[in-house]
């Protein structure tokens, strides 16, 4: 049977982490913001645009063209248009084996193929703190200015969670497995979870 | 570091299994109906009524005096003194060492332990299945009957809750993990759920 691990994450809650570190472990193809690099040479627009609809449903209000050249009518098209080239694209992925996705609306899009779902999650402040720690440098936000940052980032993904189907993102009732992070160190959570996905594939 | 888990559980969900297989894992004291026992003890009360009031907070309409005999005033004893006593007797099973509680609102009661909380959940169909199975051969209830009789059951977990603490029971946020039991056999998880908890104390 094939194995499709789909994570997905509260900003700041270190569920990217978990992915990468449980597709090394398991020996898996990870797959994260890839999934922006083949969308972007799929449809030929830009990485950071594509960025904002294909995790956020959304048309950025203040979108930077940056130095890439793009036609007008690429420009303008249509959002539905790049959530569906994203579906082929993770369908292509799901159809070369298995792998780890995280984001992307993969647990919903790739439902045909059973994907054990997980959900990382943290407390508010446990998030800020992650966040803060691995912010670049020029990056100066204030506690609040985070906590609002992280708030934006996950109502974008409800939003775009929801134009994919009428299940509640982050409501457990859609996921195998709720991991919160606040408690314990990333890595600390990778063999257990590894042993996890193992038994969850035995006689299957 | 003193380990207490505790495990609280949608009905039909195979929580109490997790519990029992997880104390054999870890060879930790295991308690669950145990409980009602101690507190039946200390009370004086008939162990159906206070299971009825202990894990659910309430009065229950139909009760079975059975053989047991009681005094009015014993048989009134405020539902609160119940709980300040199940409260009591879940403190000493704590200050004893550590050990895995099953209900009975241990995630509150204990919260000064520092508890790792978990839950287990599972979809309607497959909780109606594992009580069908479970189900004792003179009890014949149709499905219908089961759906109402989960749905009863945890609305008194979720009253029971909520007379404890203002957080929702059931929502991921509360606990640490929470497990989907839908898509594979309790056995399966024993030993990443193990591994989990060894991992979880690594270091605290």
């Amino acid at each position: 049977m094939r194995r499709i691990i789909t994570i997905s994450r509260e900003f700041g809650s270190g569920g990217k982490e978990v992915g990468k570190r449980l597709a090394d472990a398991l020996k898996l193809p990870f797959y994260d913001s890839k999934i922006i690099h083949m969308l972007a040479k799929e449809t030929g627009l830009q990485e950071s645009y594509i960025s904002e609809i294909s995790e956020h449903g959304s048309y950025p209000y203040a979108f930077n063209f940056g130095r890439t050249f793009m036609a007008l009518p690429t420009l303008q098209m249509n959002q539905n248009e790049i959530l569906i080239a994203q579906q082929k694209v993770l369908k292509k992925i799901a159809e070369k084996g298995d792998c780890i996705i995280v984001g992307r609306g993969a647990d919903i899009v790739l439902e045909e193929y059973a994907p054990v779902k997980i959900f990382v999650y943290a407390d508010m402040d446990a998030k800020i703190k992650r966040c803060l720690a691995k912010k670049p440098s020029e990056e100066q936000l204030t506690l609040t200015e985070m906590k609002k940052k992280i708030k934006t980032v996950d109502d974008g993904r409800r939003r775009f969670h929801d134009i994919l189907s009428n299940r509640t993102w982050g409501e457990k009732e859609n996921y195998d497995l709720c991991i919160n992070t606040t408690n314990l160190a990333i890595k600390q959570l990778i063999e257990p979870l590894a042993q996890y996905i193992e038994n969850y594939y035995q006689g299957k």
